[in-house]
């Protein structure tokens, strides 16, 4: 199935403050296919201006990168030195209340939904809320919709229970962009030994995240503890479940996370995993600065004893078999 | 380039109330490609539900219909037995004030789009108004960037300066999908020899209507007299500009003309080509009824004297080379 020779790089959730500078570390940094956040709390219509931004973003630098559509679009950037934009939302908003919108976006080029970002939406439960309901009348049908038409859902913001039934009700194998195991490191995003079962165990995939606060000492994390972890998981789950997906936010000002986290809903302050002391982005660790970054990760996965089909597998063929079974119409 | 063994009947504008009855009247019909208008003063949020409910007939009768997005979709028609239906736009209403929603429009199969509808538009002017001042500066650029996507320019319902600056400025060629010269019948919509020779002239298309208001004799007009017109068209500016648009508006109750002729402006009616005796939609000449009618038209080609390959041209042949050439990317 997966070409053994192809190698790619695939990081399957950022959301830098994007510019021709960030393009160009993608390609000096060997990134072929980048999972882009293309919207959070945006209404469809402005979910669309952000795709429009994106759009000029093609036309201005086509050296650079591309849109993706499918696995072959990794191929495809292979081939020609560039990197392939993969869209996706962190919360469901963009389809507002309207599972005919999901059709739409994927036609716009949308290829993971989360079903919910830390609160509760329509949809699901997000991890942030102290009741869990699990999956919601409109969130069953916009599974079924998104299993149809090849929208990934994405867990990585829900809460557990809602996380499960997603798992259970979807018929093709969803995923866990960004975040780590609980056990490693017991953050509320993070997530349980339950959850990773399930989702291993139904085909699905983990990208592992390397925002500091989803890391077991944070900022200072050491790259060899990082990617010990990696080791347990693969021993635990099996190594083609394996991805990773950096949450890297380069060049963002505080201001973004703030909005993140508090979106138009919060009136009061929400810190999300931040706190009053320390509420902006907290500093990447020094392995892991940016998209220049990527053979770090190879080198230290190689240093705790990965052989390097494992190696390539985890940097982006697992990705890449994903994708390629993911993002076309259910086959019946 | 055409492939004269393929004979495709392509009508190149309909706005019926669409129903599996009428797509399998279609098939029964013989039609391989219907341009569909998908929106007249919708709003760009308003039009994607329309495409949303196009989205759910394709879903439902994959075996009669599917999207179309290039000429090869007109070859896989003939293939599989089906009708590729593409989406157009009468009025720039759907793209708002926003030169970004063009590409977006294409993404989602928009393939045509009339620059005004009647009145005015941010673009151009309508054929109702009595002062043309030509292109606007938002309708400049819009034509740079449909000519940049493989969006086509359709003039039918736009005044004779914008129409004439249009071609103009254009650098891809341009069409008037649903219209007659006016030389042969002086309706405000039919369009004067001014206006066909520049239009074929920079390598456009023009489709015939079969609307009742657009024919000498409105729905009493004869098949052969329809066929002589287009004889005499063909004469003065080249077969290979002409192809069928019929405007057939299947089964559409007269509110519906209502609403296409005052959309949410008009406070005092406004009749456009009927009046207050005769408001409706007007009785079909009884040879072109509908989807099934087709072959009316191409005997009655063939009894003006048409050869063989240019009745198969004007039925559906000159579309596809238009359509080739037409939705891609601008090539430099």
């Amino acid at each position: 199935m997966t070409d053994t020779t192809l190698k790619p790089i695939v990081d399957c959730l950022q959301y830098a403050k994007w510019s021709k500078k960030i393009f160009e570390e993608m390609r000096e940094g060997g990134v072929h296919a980048v999972h882009v956040t293309i919207a959070y709390h945006e209404t469809f219509r402005e979910m669309v201006l952000n795709i429009e931004a994106f759009n000029r973003w093609f036309e201005h630098y086509p050296d650079l990168i591309f849109m993706g559509r499918s696995g072959d679009d990794i191929r495809k950037a292979v081939r020609e030195n560039r990197t392939a934009i993969f869209f996706g939302f962190q919360n469901p908003s963009a389809i507002e209340d309207d599972t005919g919108l999901i059709e739409i976006c994927h036609t716009l080029g949308a290829r993971f939904m989360q079903l919910s970002y830390n609160n509760q939406s329509l949809l699901a439960t997000g991890c942030y809320e102290t009741e869990d309901p699990g999956i919601t009348r409109f969130g069953k049908q916009a599974i079924a919709e998104m299993n149809r038409v090849g929208m990934v859902i994405d867990m990585s913001h829900s809460a557990e229970r809602s996380t499960l039934e997603a798992i259970e009700l979807s018929s093709r194998p969803i995923t866990i962009t960004h975040a780590n195991p609980h056990w490693w490191h017991p953050a509320l995003r993070n997530k349980s030994d339950t959850v990773l079962k399930a989702l291993t165990e139904a085909g699905g995939m983990l990208g592992f995240s390397i925002y500091p606060h989803h890391l077991k000492g944070g900022t200072d994390c050491t790259l060899q503890d990082f990617c010990q972890m990696i080791a347990e998981t693969a021993e635990r789950y099996g190594v083609k479940h394996l991805g990773i997906g950096t949450d890297l936010c380069q060049d963002q000002p505080d201001s973004i996370v703030t909005w993140m986290r508090n979106g138009r809903w919060a009136k009061e302050m929400d810190f999300g995993e931040g706190s009053a002391d320390n509420p902006g982005f907290p500093p990447q660790p020094s392995w892991f600065e940016g998209n220049l970054h990527f053979k770090n990760i190879a080198g230290g996965l190689s240093e705790v004893g990965f052989a390097e089909n494992e190696v390539d597998a985890i940097m982006g063929g697992n990705w890449l078999r994903f994708y390629d079974a993911s993002f076309g119409p259910q086959v019946a």
